[in-house]
């Protein structure tokens, strides 16, 4: 697919918006396909990025914006991985280098980014809703174009699809739904359905029964009218038999498909089909994750995203690192998993989807039956955890932080009101980076300790980690419990032997006379760093490791209030709600309300974009300087002007 | 189905576990189902309670319990509104009359009521997700027994369900679902699926199809061996087509049915075949609510749920109210609907299935194109809704509190960060009363006020209602904004035309000179009760209704710190991280942390169970009494004693 000479774009370059591309003749879009891919590979290899996904929906992308009047007609793309092409198509293609950097594009779609870019998310599955709302707005105000939502099959084990897609049944309004299926979510193997796709194609039985039954229905003619007229009946029965269609058509769907989703002229012909047609269609497309790329190709799950690699063989260009790097959170946590399940055979893996992300393929690798994961179904990863420990399983739920606010119903009412034990552990919590603000894990503190019994906590390096996780197996078992912790590398101080950690007991790591600093997790390694760049300009600075959100260590807040004046308490979450908010909710409770103020530091209320988590936590005031310097100012300031 | 002389029970009486049942001849089995259905009959229309989905789950009930062997099989009942049978035969008959009474049984299923509650459950579709954890604990464990989730199709618009049969047709577990398919949600015509199965079973075509498929079957004899093979081939998937089985099937389950839910000798035999069945299986079950109770079948909606009836005629016995009522705040919010959407084609008002509940029912009789009832699917709404916002639509989102928790990622990830202009009316918000633990609407402070941008607020009567939902319509229109309100009856003050209130400002309702109450919602009328009361004591207390949580009213809240020491706040929420909370962490970053005390006064961390909202208020002393007396003793005390 790469072309000899790569820049030497016929059409790609004077593509600025989707309707110079609908100026081109219908016979030149193979060639328009090409060099989207080409442009494509030759960015993303260099910058890093999302990739498998948008290699396969460039023809998709391209045929979607040829036939439908875009921005007029609104595409709804689901999660933002395949939109990569969309973004070279629409205006984006000379800022496609900056994807996912600081001031750069978003690796999703974006509403403030572009206007054709009608819904954003992060999170898999909501695309048809949103464009069933959409096309509701569009009907109600009396307007008159087209809406189209475009969803993978890996987003398609999250209920939010099947809720929509019944609402589409029942609402009948006019919209296409195109089923990007490439036969691969994010982890394969999830999808009920995608098994019943297969085998109905790729079965020997199931291709000669297809065979056989026009070879039937041409020899009816013989028996007769009579006959004829039930087969003719039984047509539309039989072809929801023999294609993949039947859960759609049950919920209402006109089901199309499946067509190769690389065949740019099929897919032009088949929208402008579509495109005049009434009522809720489902548009089923089969496409290659990777395709036209061949290192993707045959390593789709390595080139689900990348770093910067080289473009011939794929491999990284990532710098060799000129000093050992710690062990990420992710492979110590998996690691631990293994010792844990060694040992109890009653601890059990749940991943919804994200096996390699969260480090629980490590435990796979060793005990495959002890990890079990749902899909992109947090909802039910969580309500079956619950149902497991009614049984005494000790279910460890590992999902994204920011992905658990999808259950967070979940973790109230089928685990907190049961004082059912789960653990969950809660990888990319805090700012996850390149991701941006769909993905950062910053509300966890706040939506997890207003859960009534819930114990929630977050390590300062790996072996707390491991610590924690052992004492929430063992020891933290009167309901559900919390751990949390960020994307990427530990603090790098050497592990031993898991063990107990007294619930809700933090620990003073450093003495200081002038200010104390309460962190937690991953702020506690900045904080130390912080004390000790104030402590070369005379600022005493002491150091706590709250270790605990839930219950709180008061008994070690109040030793710190008799002590001391002023109190900041450090968190890479959002304030309101969070960390410091409940210890100064203690505070203000006790006798040290009107002695001890409280500098609540963390995210204020706003969004924060992406970047590295390098220049998040700089821009936030969140890394050791940072806290340093709003220390500094903390403690000389006059508290009046606060106000 | 009543017989002339209720109470000469001859089996009943003597259940006293589901052994006993099953030491009954399964020939008397229809007896010991009349004899239920009269005992629930009686029982219910002495004291209320849910009681249509009970009346059709009397045979289902009683096969389920003679088939399997409970508690060792394991029975998963989805929501509990359908499980009154269960409760009789199961330990809890005689106290039955207890229903939804405070230190009576629960409406719902509890593992704490009984070892027969397998998973309690008060919001709908979490059953097969609870049930599958059941199994893959039993198999991790090495046991052997048998796994029934039972659910309602009015649960089947939930994504959680179809996340779950996905999940259970690839872990290949064996397991039971029941669909117990009364073809009738809480509201009907919300499940597309549903009008397939009624489309198939009842379109003369369909049954034309059906007859004639197996005549034109019986007829290929004549045709040979090789067609003779294809049709046997074919079999199975015309059976899929013929039968509405398609959706489970394609999901990986086995299905069975439909098959009559009040032929008890028919469910028992089905129970005994498919008891020995392996993997996923679905049984269809169709049921009549409110079966075998007059009244009861001839107006389902009305007896979803009843207050004490006439048995004979089932008209309420309730008393005549002395004085009277003031309207309830769904019927201040419905009827404000229909002024808002008289005056402004834009609003729309969306329900999750609850269009009675919440009041939108008054909408949709003046305006049915204006009310879009999603069905138990509240991620799906709110999605949904955000879709609509990007084009304009003012949607309305009228979710009871605690059911809005299942989309709370949704207002986080699809409304918030992309600042769409969604209105959330979380009715139910506060202490509901009889449904206890599952439905009180006690965490919303909490998880709204967190969300980055969020507007939350809570009116103190019906015309602030009506004010708030005019503002949030017309005035806040940069993102998502909440009004909470509770159920039940307004306090009675005058309506007048809707009016803005200016954005985050709080009213003074009472001076006063020795403490500040800073109440919100329904707690305001209370707190200024609880002045009243106390300032008979000579205690002078000011009364402020503090309408936002979020923005708050920092420049009241400045005001009241300039001029009390004691502040108070109160709330009909959880204390951790709610609108006390909210205050808290204002005070604590101002020059008034260490001049102002502030006593948070709210629910603690705690599930609280059900009672009537009076006796939950007093407990709490969350009504006027409960209010004074927590103010006196905080004027009075030393605050050294708080710690």
């Amino acid at each position: 697919m790469t072309t000899e000479h790569p820049y030497s774009y016929k059409y790609l370059l004077d593509i600025n918006t989707p309707s110079d591309l609908r100026a081109i003749p219908e016979s030149e879009l193979k060639e328009v396909c090409s060099e989207v891919r080409e442009f494509l590979v030759d960015t993303i290899t260099k910058v890093g990025g999302h990739f498998g996904a948008g290699l396969g929906t460039v023809e998709l992308t391209v045929a979607l914006h040829y036939v439908f009047d875009t921005p007029k007609d609104k595409i709804v793309i689901d999660t933002g991985h395949q939109a990569y092409p969309h973004k070279i198509l629409t205006g984006r293609r000379d800022s496609l280098h900056t994807i996912r950097q600081k001031d750069g594009l978003s690796g999703f779609l974006k509403r403030t980014e572009s206007d054709y870019d009608v819904f954003g998310a992060g999170h898999a599955t909501t695309s048809i809703s949103a464009a069933l709302g959409v096309a509701t707005a569009r009907d109600i105000n009396n307007e008159d174009y087209n809406v189209i939502a475009v969803i993978g099959d890996g987003a398609m084990t999250g209920g939010l699809a099947y809720e929509a897609m019944n609402n589409c049944g029942v609402q009948k309004r006019n919209m296409i739904v195109v089923l990007n299926d490439n036969n691969m979510s994010i982890a394969p193997n999830v999808w009920a359905l995608s098994n019943y796709f297969t085998d109905i194609f790729t079965t020997p039985t199931a291709q000669k029964l297809r065979k056989n039954i026009w070879e039937l229905t041409g020899q009816f003619d013989e028996l007769g009218d009579r006959i004829r007229k039930t087969v003719s009946r039984l047509e539309g029965g039989l072809k929801a038999v023999i294609t993949p269609g039947m859960l759609f058509e049950a919920l209402g769907f006109k089901y199309y498909g499946p067509i190769n989703g690389h065949n740019i002229n099929q897919l032009v012909k088949t929208f402008q089909s579509l495109k005049e047609m009434k009522g809720p269609i489902l548009l089923h497309v089969t496409t290659q994750k990777g395709k036209g790329y061949a290192p993707a190709e045959s390593d789709k799950q390595f080139l689900h995203a990348i770093g910067k690699v080289d473009k011939i063989t794929g491999k990284s260009l990532a710098k060799a690192p000129v000093i050992v790097q710690p062990p990420t959170y992710q492979k110590v946590f998996g690691e631990a998993m293994v010792e844990l399940c060694k040992e109890n055979p009653k601890v059990v893996g749940i991943t919804a989807a994200m096996p390699d992300g969260t480090g629980l393929d490590i435990l796979a690798k060793t005990y495959p039956d002890k990890v079990i994961d749902v899909g992109i179904a947090e909802g039910h990863a969580v309500t079956f955890a619950a149902g497991m420990a009614t049984e005494g399983i000790v279910p460890v739920c590992a999902i994204y932080s920011s992905f658990l606010q999808r259950a967070f119903d979940h973790i109230v009412h089928d685990c907190a009101i049961q004082h059912l034990h789960v653990v969950f552990a809660l990888d990319r919590a805090g700012l996850v980076g390149a991701d941006g603000p769909t993905h950062h894990g910053v509300l966890d503190f706040a939506y997890l300790r207003i859960i009534q019994g819930m114990t929630v906590m977050a390590p300062k390096d790996e072996q707390e980690l491991r610590d924690m996780l052992y004492s929430s197996v063992y020891n933290y078992t009167h309901g559900p419990v919390a751990i949390r912790y960020p994307r990427g590398n530990a603090v790098g101080v050497p592990t031993s032997q898991m063990k107990s950690i007294p619930l809700g007991k933090g620990e003073i790591l450093r003495n200081g006379e002038h200010v104390a600093i309460v962190a937690i997790g991953k702020m506690v390694q900045f904080s130390l760093e912080a004390a000790e760049l104030l402590e070369k300009e005379g600022v005493s600075v002491e150091v706590v490791n709250a270790r605990f959100v839930k219950p709180l260590d008061t008994e070690l807040i109040n030793d710190l209030c008799q002590r001391f004046d002023k109190i900041i308490t450090v968190e890479d979450g959002q304030i309101q709600g969070g960390f410091g908010s409940a210890v100064v909710e203690y505070i203000s409770s006790t006798i040290y309300n009107n002695k001890v103020s409280v500098l609540m530091h963390g995210i204020p209320d706003i969004f924060v974009e992406h970047g590295t988590q390098e220049e998040l936590w700089a821009d936030l005031q969140l890394d050791a300087k940072g806290i340093s310097e709003v220390v500094r100012e903390y403690i000389n300031l006059s508290t009046s002007v606060l106000v």
